[in-house]
C-alpha cells in the first residue's frame, strides 16, 4: 500500500538551494504536481521544488501539457518518474547542469487547475462533522443508521471548480421563509449564511473501466495524490433545497481547489493504524483489509485561516479558525475509491473526490462555521475585534495542510485561497 | 423562444426518399445531431434524415468531428447550418450531386455519444412521480414543502452514461437489513430492486460564464436540444444509501442516452402554454416569463417499452409498459436552465441535464418500475406471461419518444436502449 523508497530520506538535500529550509512546504521528499504557465505562455506541467519549479516538458521528463495522461499511467509509472525527479534534484545531481535552466520561480508564474476534472464526488468522512450538522437538524438522532456502514457520498459539479485564488459571487437562491403560514413563498436573494468547508481533494489515477470494481487492496494503486479543497457552500439554500436529493445550488457555484497535487507515495512515512471507536461495527469485507487496519490513515494536520477585507488592508494576514487531523477521518481513501467502483462506476484520470469536511473530536475542530458559530447562535470574535457567523463580502478563506513527524522531512500543502465578492445585481 | 420557419413547412420532402416515409422519425424537419463512425473509421458528426446520416465533414459543413464546439456556437449559427441542411436536403436541391456522396445508412455506422459531456445534472420534474415515490417513503406527506418552489435537482455521475445498446452488470451494492435488530449489518450483494427511469435528456449548448446566471427569457438559447435518457436506477441500494445527501451508487453504475439530439428548433410546432394546477402557487420572477407561460411546455409522447431474454429469443419485439408526454412536467426547459444558473453555476456545451423520470397523472403512466409496481407490492404480468416487480438480468428496456399534431411532420427521437447483464462474481 505504502512503501518508503529513498526518494522520502530525511537526509536528502537538493540542488535547489530553497528547497532544504526546514520551513518549506515543497522539499525534495515532496514533489508534488501541478500546472503552471509563464505570462502570455501555454500551460505546462510541473513539480514544485522549494521556491521553484521543475518544467517537467522542459526537464524532458513528460512530453506534453497533458495532466490527466500522466495522472492515468500505471503506479509503476508514475514511481518511476518521482524516483527520476528525486536524482536529478539531489545535491550533487549531474542533471543540476541542464535541469536548472528549467526551473521558473513559483512567484513568476500563474497556476492552473491540476488537471480537467471529469466528475467530483464528494464524500462525508468526518464522523465528527455528520454528527454536529446532523445534531442541528435532528437533536435526537444526529448520526444517520447508514453512516458507520456506508461512505456517504453524492456527486458534486464540477465546471465550477477553481484553483486557488479563485474569487467568486455571492450566490442567490431560494431559501425557507422564516416566519409564513404553512406553504407561502420562499425567499429570494443573496445567501446569508455562506461557508466554507475544510476538505481534502484525493485526484484519481489510472482509470478502471465500467463495470470492473477496484479492490480495496488495490484501491491506492488508482489514486495520483492528494490537494487542499474548499466546498463553499450556502447553508441557507442547503436547508431548503437538499430533500429530498442532496444539496445542489447550496454547492455549485464555487468550489476551490489547491494547485500541488500531493502523490500518496510522498506521505509513506505519515500513515496510522486505521482503528475505529470502542465498539464501532467493523467496516464490511469490501471495505476493509489488513493493510487498511495497518495503516489506511494519514496524519495530516489542517488548518483554517480566515483572512477579512479589513485585515487585509491593515496588513495582516488573517485568524488560525481551527486545526484538524485527516487521521480523524472515519473512512480511509482506500475505502471511498473501493465503495466508489463497487457497483461498477468508472473513475477516470482527474476524477475529483472530497472527504468532505475535516472536523475533529473537539468543537473547536470544526472545519466549517456552521460547527464553530453553532448553526450561527454563537459568532466567533476575531483577533480584530471584528464578529463572524457565516462569511462576509471580501473575506478571504486559506486553507493549509502539513504533516510532520520525528524523523521525517516536513511535507506541505501549500495553500488553498478564495474570496467572497459581494453578489451581483440581478436586477430582480 | 420557439420560432416556426421554414424548415418546419409539413410540405417539405427530401431527396433522400426514406426521410418522406409517414412513419420515420428523421423526416427533413426534424434533423438530429449525432455522432458515428464506419467500422474502423474515426468519429465523424452526422444528422440523420430518413434512414440515412449526411457526413457534415464530407458535406463540407463542419470542420471537426468535435461536437461540444459545434453546440458551443451561439443560437443563430446552428439555425444557419439548419436552414442550410434543410435547403440542401430537400427534393430538387443541386446539392444532392455532392452530397448524395456524403451519406451512410444508419445501419451500416455505429453511434457514440453524441457529445463528451463533462457533467450531468439529474431533476426531478414530474409531480406525478414525485408523490407517487413520495408516498412509498412518507405516506402521510408525500410531497415536501420545496417541490412547488425548487426545481429540485441533482448532480449525477457523467462517466458512466453510455450510448444506446448499452449493457451494464447489475450493480453491487450495501442494501437496509430487512429484519434485523437496530444497528446490525447491511446486506450486501446485488441489486435485486433494478429498475429504469423514462426520461429526456436537455444537452446544454453555448455557454455562460461562472458568476453569470442565465434568465428565463434567455435559457432556451442556451440549449441545443433533447434525448432519450434512461437513469436506471437500484432502489434498494438508494433507499439505505440516500439519506441525507442523496441518491449516489444507486444511480452511478450506468445511465443511457439516445444518439440523437433533436433540437428545439425542431419542437417548435409541438410547444403548448405551461400551466400550473389550479390552486398551486406562481413560479417566483426568476422562473417566470410570458414565453415561457405561453411555450414553455412540449408535446412529446414517451413510451417505455420492454423485451425479456424470452421475448429476445422468442422474435418478439417486447411490451410497452407505458406512456406518458413531457408536456406533463411541473418544471419547463428554460425554468430548469435560470434555476441551476441563478446561483452562478456555469453550464458548458455538451453538459447533461435529465428531467428526471417524466410520470403521467394516471397509474398506469409511471415512468419506472417502482411505480408501475407499486414499490414492487404488484408485479407486472407481460403478454408472454412473464411476470415483473423490477429488472431480470438479460431485460432490454427501450424508450422512444415523438410528437405528433395535425398540421405539423411527425418528429421522432429515435430509441435509447440498454440491457441488464448478470451481476458480476465479486468472489465475495
Amino acid at each position: 500500500m505504502s512503501r518508503i523508497d529513498d526518494t522520502l530520506d530525511p537526509a536528502l538535500r537538493s540542488w535547489v538551494d530553497s528547497a532544504n529550509r526546514a520551513d518549506t512546504d515543497f522539499p525534495i521528499q515532496n514533489l508534488p504536481f501541478g500546472r503552471f504557465r509563464r505570462a502570455g505562455g501555454d500551460w505546462r506541467l510541473g513539480v514544485a521544488i522549494g521556491d521553484q519549479i521543475l518544467d517537467l516538458q522542459a526537464a524532458g521528463l513528460v512530453e506534453s501539457a497533458d495532466m490527466n495522461r500522466l495522472m492515468g499511467q500505471p503506479a509503476q509509472v508514475r514511481r518511476a518518474l518521482r524516483a527520476a525527479l528525486s536524482e536529478g534534484l539531489r545535491a550533487g545531481s549531474t542533471q543540476a547542469a541542464t535541469w536548472r535552466d528549467a526551473l521558473v520561480s513559483q512567484a513568476a508564474v500563474e497556476m492552473g487547475l491540476p488537471c480537467t476534472i471529469g466528475d467530483y464526488t464528494d464524500f462525508y468522512t468526518s464522523i465528527h462533522h455528520a454528527t454536529t450538522v446532523g445534531r442541528q437538524f435532528r437533536p435526537d438522532n444526529p448520526l444517520l443508521p447508514n453512516y458507520k456502514w456506508v461512505p456517504i457520498g453524492y456527486h458534486g459539479r464540477a465546471s465550477s471548480i477553481g484553483v486557488s485564488g479563485q474569487h467568486f459571487h455571492r450566490p442567490w437562491g431560494q431559501t425557507r421563509p422564516a416566519t409564513a403560514p404553512e406553504g407561502s413563498a420562499p425567499n429570494f436573494g443573496p445567501s446569508r449564511r455562506l461557508d466554507y468547508e475544510l476538505e481534502l481533494g484525493i485526484f484519481m489515477g489510472q482509470p478502471n473501466a465500467l463495470g470492473e470494481p477496484v479492490s480495496v487492496e488495490q484501491a491506492e494503486e488508482h489514486v495520483f495524490g492528494l490537494s487542499l479543497f474548499n466546498d463553499w457552500s450556502a447553508r441557507d439554500i442547503q436547508g431548503w433545497e437538499y430533500q429530498p436529493l442532496g444539496p445542489f445550488l447550496a454547492k455549485n457555484f464555487a468550489s476551490t481547489v489547491s494547485p500541488w497535487i500531493v502523490t500518496l507515495d510522498a506521505l509513506a512515512p505519515f500513515r496510522l493504524p486505521f482503528r475505529r471507536p470502542e465498539g464501532d461495527p467493523a467496516p464490511l469485507p469490501y471495505l476493509d483489509s489488513s493493510a487498511n487496519r495497518d495503516q489506511g490513515a494519514i496524519d495530516i494536520t489542517l488548518e483554517v485561516w480566515l483572512q477579512t477585507a479589513a485585515m487585509r488592508e491593515a496588513g495582516h494576514a488573517g485568524d488560525r479558525l481551527s486545526t484538524s487531523n485527516y487521521a480523524d477521518a472515519y473512512w480511509t481513501v482506500a475505502q471511498l475509491v473501493a465503495h466508489h467502483t463497487v457497483n461498477g462506476c468508472n473513475l477516470q484520470s482527474g476524477d475529483l473526490l472530497g472527504s468532505g469536511t475535516l472536523s475533529g473530536p473537539k468543537p473547536e475542530q470544526g472545519g466549517s462555521l456552521l460547527e464553530l458559530s453553532q448553526g450561527g447562535k454563537q459568532a466567533l470574535t476575531l483577533s480584530n475585534g471584528e464578529q463572524r457567523s457565516f462569511l462576509e463580502d471580501g473575506d478571504t478563506v486559506i486553507l493549509k495542510a502539513y504533516c510532520e513527524r520525528a524523523g521525517a522531512r516536513r511535507i506541505g500543502f501549500g495553500e488553498c485561497r478564495g474570496t467572497v465578492l459581494p453578489a451581483r445585481d440581478l436586477g430582480r
